[in-house]
């Protein structure tokens, strides 16, 4: 018998709390909106999706209960670990059970792949209760291939067939979103009788609109990762020696870094969406940061925090073009630099870039050049979560602060310690949060389904209330597309969302930043608590607040 | 009005537990032992010790309440931060006004320099309250200063004689308590009329012995790595492609490391005394961890967790003489390496080392071999801390998989990601049991002032029962010492408690790790909770579990 936390054992019996519309289970009263459109590019998209587009908005009420044929789903989970997938997953059972005792629940192993190899294992009753309010995805495990190709579906069908399943839930983020509606529009056309529904999943926090509010796991990493940043503060405070530069997961968005700092009041954090909107430089950013450490230091303050976005290197314009002539250098002279090791080619590259890009290269660090010269991803790009952003950024800050110290503009000390959190925040327990937020996507996700509803996004709204005031429903996917460029090709998409400049979470940042560099203001969360009161236990994040609020 | 997180709002309410002795109040009464002796070299810690040496051992019951004059006392934090110290000061300070609601308490700022220079600030019920239940030691800061020499004692004594401090309260690691007693020893001698007691802290747990069961903050730091180690495990467990390398602080000691293992059951955990009695090669240790990997791989499972202790590298006999021989030569020919980079002086280094250090010097990393060539630190020792142990050994036991794979005995895939927790940890707001067992500390090292007594721990025992049941009482420092060679000279210290290899606690690991080692056995703590049932918040560590009892 596997030994299991006390926490673990303890937090296993929690009911998460389910909107109004499914307390009496997934079978709703369906009020239909008007017919949708997409977010750009509409004629292109619907010409994409002639069978799923302009489907209505739909929301939920409670339905009576009445006799329902039970239901085969299978259920996959793709792309990156995010805190509440099993609650989806244990929402999503309860939810097909509710319509008919018999209905039955197949989860595909290791993500699309599962689906088209037909792995997969049936999700029952013990196995679910032994997952429920877990972290992690390991459940069925989870996997990055892309669902495009109608070889693809025609797998995807026959394994469902095989199955009897007639129901897909597809867990992910924009891109698996997508694809999902692609399938949901290839099964309708091709009369597979298999309906496709998707729920919003990603920490990064990029994939939500008007209609999705959040994407689920989102508000747990990110506590996890302010608890993290919350005992650096105090640990800064304390020992009054170090600088900690920490950088944080979140891909492109940084929606990760601006929560936490919302969240913990640090000395500085660094926005990519405002460094590629103001056409920052890296030399700006660095005296930016020199700057804040300069003025502490005139109050004794020799210590500090500063957040930097995972995503951060290519929002700075002249290393996204010094990084697209790197790529296209190294796969020109192959044959030339593949016997170098990362100096090698590093010394290589510095010779033939061009005089802009060779100034900003020779700026950087030695390791920091090296690391951009490192082995390319399949696509032949550099893998920019492999740069140690937050080492780059405290060498060179101290290179600027050597000069400021030289021309007498500084005095201080300054010591560095280098932190990235990402994986520490992936398969957190979620919080109340996410633990009914994804039981109640799942949940719903059945109601979609029971309701005979394909290429639909699971919703659930107003969910800075408690949950009697969340409404469920559900959003055409189409409806948040819009056409982008991708590999050379015109391809539908969900927008993702980036940090935007004028929304009140950045805003309310941006009107204390200059604050928080100078005083010390940290705010101290701690860990997430379960069986406190509900003003500890069952909060959501400040980005949503202010997003729905407009104030803390 | 700076904010203040919902949880620190909450928490500040808690009130910690007492040991029935305190729960009336510090007026106690006492009971006393035999007259006690050293830990080692009886004679010469006497006879450095002539009026504090051989104090009995004391155990404190409820006493009847009664006037007792108004007591100025003074604390210090020494040292590195650790989780409850606020706690220690609050409790100082009930304790004092318990005994006489006129009592002040002085908190001398930044450590032990406070002290000498006469800096501090009085902590006043508003202060104390704002900092009850929290982490970090913000309250009054700390230091590293070392209290030795007579010249420091007579700045300490003028300090306190200027406030009417009567008593000091140290609240420190191993050689804090050592200073402690030494200036308790220094006061009576002189008749200064000072008291001094000690408290032991440090989240490394290499304060402990038979007297005292632990140091405060060992407890919460390791549930905050544990937390994430878990997290970690849940993450390969999900995404079932890496293999995470985590080394944790704790100095030389392997504590840390040997209690998140016990609390999340890692494929591989390092410790270092094991390592060090088997005088076993970077080689061996490189190979255990590759066989796993390959016993994983063969399962199917290309995922792991390996905890790495922070001090390790000094316990490979190999390597602590290659350090001795790079620190040699480094000073020796410091003119003509001083002018080269890190690269430079391992180049350097590396054609004048004995022919066995040269082999090993060459084997490791190229990273590592410039690390090992950095800055000393002001003693012209390397700085072992900063030396990616974590990062070698991943690489290393890539390379061991390489020449595996070539003579077929490994097919799987190797992808790594390598974190270091240790700042995390070290300001985290305390557990219950840092909470409650600080609280009580320093409440009882108010009895021991009350009580006239100099030159003692305050200590609490009986801590894997509740409260309720917990033993207050005071423990010569003397009792503790023997006298080892330190920096070329004989000092009486407190002697360091590392793993011991015939103790509970590493016996348990040893007859399970083999398991862990193939299997995927992870248990996943989950953050600290304050608020649960008692099975989830009143919990002490798996180490002290095992050290009294025997059995988890």
């Amino acid at each position: 018998m596997a030994r299991i936390s006390p926490l673990q054992q303890a937090r296993s019996a929690y009911q998460p709390k389910l909107p109004p519309a499914l307390r009496n289970g997934a079978i709703v009263a369906v009020k239909e909106g008007a017919p949708t459109t997409a977010a750009g590019d509409v004629e292109a998209v619907k010409s994409l999706f002639p069978c799923t587009f302009g489907s209505p908005e739909l929301t939920f009420e409670a339905g009576e209960k009445k006799a329902f044929p039970a239901l085969n789903v299978g259920v996959i989970l793709s792309g990156g670990q995010a805190p509440g997938g099993h609650n989806v997953i244990a929402g999503l059972f309860d939810g097909i059970k509710s319509l008919n005792k018999d209905s039955r629940l197949f989860g595909f192993l290791k993500g699309p792949d599962g689906l088209v190899k037909g792995e997969y294992m049936e999700l029952t009753s013990d196995i679910i209760d032994a997952y429920r309010n877990t972290g992690g995805f390991d459940i069925i495990g989870s996997g990055r291939t892309k669902l495009e190709t109608v070889e693809q579906f025609e797998k995807a069908k026959e394994n469902c067939g095989k199955l009897g399943v007639t129901a897909l839930v597809i867990i992910g983020g924009d891109d698996s979103n997508t694809n999902a509606c692609v399938l949901a529009e290839y099964f309708k056309k091709t009369g597979a009788g298999i309906l496709v529904a998707g729920c919003p999943k990603t920490i990064d926090g990029d994939l939500k609109n008007e209609y999705i509010e959040a994407s689920f796991g989102f508000d747990t990493a990110c506590r996890v990762y302010s608890e993290l940043i919350g005992n650096l503060c105090r640990d800064a405070n304390s020992a009054k020696k170090y600088w900690h530069f920490v950088k944080l997961m979140g891909r492109s968005a940084s929606h990760i870094a601006l929560e936490c700092a919302l969240q913990t009041q640090p000395n500085w954090c660094i926005i990519s969406e405002e460094v590629a909107a103001k056409k920052m430089t890296l030399g700006e950013i660095v005296d930016g940061i020199a700057g804040a450490v300069v003025a502490r230091a005139e109050k004794g303050c020799n210590f500090g925090i500063v957040l930097i976005p995972e995503g951060l290197i290519e929002f700075i314009p002249e290393i996204k073009v010094l990084i697209g002539e790197l790529n296209e250098l190294l796969a020109k002279y192959e044959g030339e630099v593949n016997s170098l090791d990362a100096a090698g080619k590093a010394a290589f590259a510095a010779g033939k870039l061009s005089a802009s890009s060779a100034a900003v290269f020779n700026s950087l660090p030695e390791g920091i050049r090296k690391q951009l010269c490192n082995d390319r991803d399949p696509h032949g790009n550099v893998q920019v979560s492999l740069i140690e952003t937050e080492k780059m950024l405290a060498e060179m800050v101290r290179a600027k602060l050597k000069d400021l110290k030289a021309q007498g503009k500084y005095a201080g000390k300054f010591g560095t310690q280098t932190h990235f959190f990402g994986y520490e925040g992936r398969c957190a327990a979620p919080s109340n949060f996410d633990a009914d937020y994804c039981y109640s996507l799942g949940f719903n996700a059945a109601a979609l389904l029971g309701a005979g509803r394909t290429g639909y996004m699971s919703s659930v709204r107003n969910t800075i209330e408690s949950a009697d005031k969340w409404i469920a429903g559900g959003i055409p996917i189409t409806m948040m597309m819009n056409m982008e460029r991708r590999h050379g090709a015109d391809k539908p998409v969900i927008r993702k969302a980036l940090v935007e400049l004028d929304g009140a979470p950045f805003k309310y940042f941006a009107s204390h930043r200059a604050e928080w560099a100078v005083e010390t203001a940290y705010v101290y969360p701690g860990p997430i608590q379960y069986f406190g009161p509900s003003s500890v236990c069952d909060l959501t994040t400040m980005t949503l607040k202010l997003e729905k609020k407009g104030t803390l």
